[in-house]
């Protein structure tokens, strides 16, 4: 049994952490950090896991905290994990962060869209970032995993096949994003309240948000050469869910079967990614609750672009789903442990 | 193995069926019956069980049926299952009754509320009620299932216990319930289009709402004497859940102990009722996608009176979870099989 | 043109207050107060009003206010009017609070209920209740108008014929609310957040509600004898609307066309009040943005009582509509200046 | 006062129209057509104008009511007006035509798109496409107008200045756009269903969305030469409200100032359109119930793109809002009468 600890265990990702885990047969929690909660039972912050946590919530002390488990998970802002590892602490557990600080491997790029030093560069060369679909082998051996950002997963795992193949111009693409509100965190803030956000949809971050370099890197890679896109995430009024529909132009006239192959030859045999039969559009509500991410996509041959739509729910595949999916390739589990969950409708 | 067969199976509370028992451990779905949907890939119809349900839909012959599942669930309208049952189907093969057609044991008052002849009243004496808390041990032999109504599973297990114990008088009783719309079907109507729906509530089915007589039978075997009562449900904008609020005098004064001690009395070892602690509101979002009902009071020493809250998921344990709760007790399985699923919040 | 001045011009109330004399005819607003957001731009808060509203937000100086306008509504906290009133201000404008601090009669109910000292209560035998409706004349003569709370003014009205001609046993009144979220007003909590409202209703301030003394006030003036009652409200999904649903037993058998002619006496020649047709309920949504409220009823032989339902906008009947209504009372205008308002659906 | 005939009365716009023309100083309906509900009280039909609407309605005979009124508006899909309109009825009355059947000049072009024979072209050439900001003049002169689709209104206002200035590549122009539920009217349809919408975002109509060759249309007018575009319409769970986010690449560097000074150009004096302050995004929320577009605009240096927004109540300015305003500018009203309503926030 594998024993987990979650450093930001009341945030909104951090609960998703707690819902899925539960419900993991090979892990169970051991610590419910929270600094704003400390010594209050969890089951008081989240109603929905009264009798099922009887546990308190506990500080962040990670030295501690890496003396008792297996496997530590911060759901915490950017910058409270790179201040907190170490050496000692990576030698007695396995991370998976699920903040940004270890994703983008040119800290200066990081310093730069975060506004904030990194106190330990030393680690991310080491660290895996981890989107299990592509670097699957890696991940296995980490000790360190950057879990990917909700944009960057939804984006990357749409568009990756046709930059692989090369079928788009990389310097084409436009990404347009719309989230749930769940992705804005838990904290008490006008701008999330019911009535501002409710029967209203809003851009935000227009051409600053964060997630750009973080997307642009892995397109690049996938690419093999730098792509600059751009980046537009909404809000939209809903809990969860992010849809991104993108747009590139095609090198040349493509068919639909090759493009379905593309995706195939990627996709065929990922649990977790399902590309949608011909014209059929992702809807978040499809995967609600649920590991999956939905793929479709429609050639336009009056303009030669492509549309891709990608779907997937922000708390699981966007953070919780894919930090329990990075840890049971870490301890040699089968993927999909805890994961097998199916999407809830309506 | 248990091999089940689902009459209705597009409904929103066959869809739930599937959802459901796509995850038990023990049954797997042999039928999907869809009258609308004959011949048409069942992930098509609901695009969230793709690459999970590979079957298509098939008609809702029941004879064939019942000589090829040992469990057949009816998710259908009233007059459905009472029209096709027969004692050679009953006697190949287990029914779970998600429609009124035997729920009430007054086949006058079940003619009288719901506007249609009974065609088969003979099975009606036998058919069990399967609110599993409260007649665990006759849905055990049951070859019958009469699975409650969503607004009488809620009401009936929040008041039970006091009516049990004789602290309230029965003649006082007043059930405001709030729905969501998952609980109108997925029929095409106008009244439950989004735009008509959404950022409004009403009641509705004022004095006439077809759950009045079940509820009242339910509580007249608690209260030991006839209990006429008001219930007045509403429309609520969102997709699951059910709350109850009711109201009753107390017999004499009572403490928050006394209560408190009644409904420990009967569900401190029930599995899927959670009496909430004091002053805790039952919300139905701490309860979604799970079996839960959730059960809060309060006593109001002003008036003599105690409003008693039940919150529930409507497609959970207000009819598929339930079904199969009963299903689990009529086959010897562990009566929680498949139905551990922990609340999905946000 | 009567000058007006808001303080508390940046709450949701206050909003809708600026929203509504923004249309009316014969009044403007001259001080936009706002302790949050002193010297900031109005249309920078509420950015609807961009390019409507040019003016900067002020403080709350009620002396200096005084002298520069006709008449000032407190959309404050409960407290701050009846902190900041005196005899200086009253001679030279006129006050419509909507807070709470001048509608109870009896002092040590306010100080009981709303767990604060009174620091004026010399002014609470002039304060009229303005219930337009009701206290018609009165109003006309005021110089400081308590402004009815939301749920007051939609049970009341819905209720008070009924109590008038004695046709209801005062004292088996209960009353299920049900408030959209723009109630609980724009401060940032995390209860009130997108996330933690959407898709979920529960019931707050049961038995404890500090609009129970106020209502059963209002009810005792009806009935002509003092009036205990249940009062649970429920916070609902969707941003504006009251509905409330009111249960009470019937003195005697009494006809449809009994309880509509007692509708009929009071409401008959009101402009925003709407007795509804025969078994229509009425739904939020029908009255959104308007100053209507709509009552129906049902008269359920079975159990004696009737069922009472009334909706309305919280933000407009409930709150800034009846303080304009007020204001044009008091200023000799036609009561409907301002608030011939369509209800907008959808 | 302006004598005024709805055909259509019972959709969504339709429902528009009499909401905005019960609060027109200078019109009056005469005639409410619904073919659905012939003879039934509109107040039955739409709630909310319960007492403010007492008539019946009536036939879709446009012979007979262009004879009784000054003006038709026709809210009804795509064929109908196309198939009554002849020179009788010009002659007698002024048409403003909610569907598209005006909009294109090229009826090959309608013809493919919208998959129907058009039976009268010889009114294609007069039509005047009603987008008052641009073709005012226009209108001013005309008996018929093709009142523009809500996609093609909020996409080319606010790109429009940036296409007659020749800042932008017109080849590179992608609409990504979101639209509230009312947009799909009210059929009743399973797709459009409370809980199919709720919780839920989707594109549909990829590349081939009816409004694109509008769009196109008015795009390559302003460009001054043919203009192909990707347009993609997506479903987002709110009643009302459409958000364009678009992208283009702009010719050369290109600041702030110099768009700035584009838009002003164009809607300095525009009481419709709302350029918003730097870095603000609109939002739909903001211009609820208005006849406001607003815009904004954000340059990326790194792509050399820029983003545009526009927001709009997609049953307003998007349909019967500039219905009106087409009407007003018709009959030599104020432009604005009418339609001098201010967005309701919350």
């Amino acid at each position: 049994m594998i024993k987990a600890g979650i450093i930001g265990a009341t945030g909104y990702a951090g609960a998703e952490l707690v819902r899925l885990l539960t419900g993991h047969r090979e892990a169970e929690i051991k610590w419910y950090g929270s600094r704003s909660y400390i010594d209050k039972r969890y089951a008081q912050v989240y109603q929905n896991m009264f009798q099922i946590v009887e546990d308190k919530c506990l500080d962040d002390n990670m030295e501690e905290l890496s003396r008792e488990v297996d496997v530590i998970f911060t759901a915490t802002p950017q910058g409270l994990c790179a201040s907190l590892v170490n050496e000692g602490i990576l030698s007695r557990t396995k991370i998976v962060d699920l903040s940004a600080d270890f994703r983008i491997k040119d800290v200066k790029v990081y310093e730069q869209w975060y506004g904030i030093h990194h106190p330990t560069p030393q680690y991310i060369g080491e660290a895996v970032y981890g989107l299990c679909e592509i670097n699957r082998e890696a991940v296995k051996k980490a000790r360190l995993i950057a879990n990917p950002g909700c944009y960057p997963t939804c984006t990357t795992l749409s568009i990756y096949p046709l930059l692989k193949e090369g079928l788009i111009d990389p310097n084409t693409i436009i990404v347009d994003a719309k989230s749930g509100t769940s992705g804005a965190g838990r904290g008490a803030k006008v701008d999330n309240l019911f009535c501002e956000v409710n029967e209203s949809i809003k851009a935000y971050g227009v051409a600053t948000h964060r997630h750009t370099p973080e997307i642009e890197e892995q397109l690049s890679l996938a690419a093999g050469e730098p792509v600059l896109m751009n980046f537009t995430p909404h809000l939209v009024p809903m809990n969860r869910g992010i849809l991104i529909t993108a747009y590139a132009s095609l090198k040349k006239e493509t068919s639909y079967e090759e493009v379905k192959a593309a995706y195939d030859k990627y996709y065929a045999c990922e649990r977790f990614v399902r590309v949608l039969d011909r014209d059929v559009c992702p809807q978040t509500k499809w995967v609600e609750g649920s590991n999956y991410v939905d793929v479709g996509f429609k050639i336009d041959e009056r303009t030669g672009r492509i549309i891709i739509m990608g779907a997937m729910d922000n708390l699981v595949k966007g953070a919780a789903g894919q930090a329990v999916q990075n840890m049971n390739l870490m301890f040699g589990l089968k993927e999909s442990e805890g994961l097998e969950l199916v999407p809830m409708f309506p």
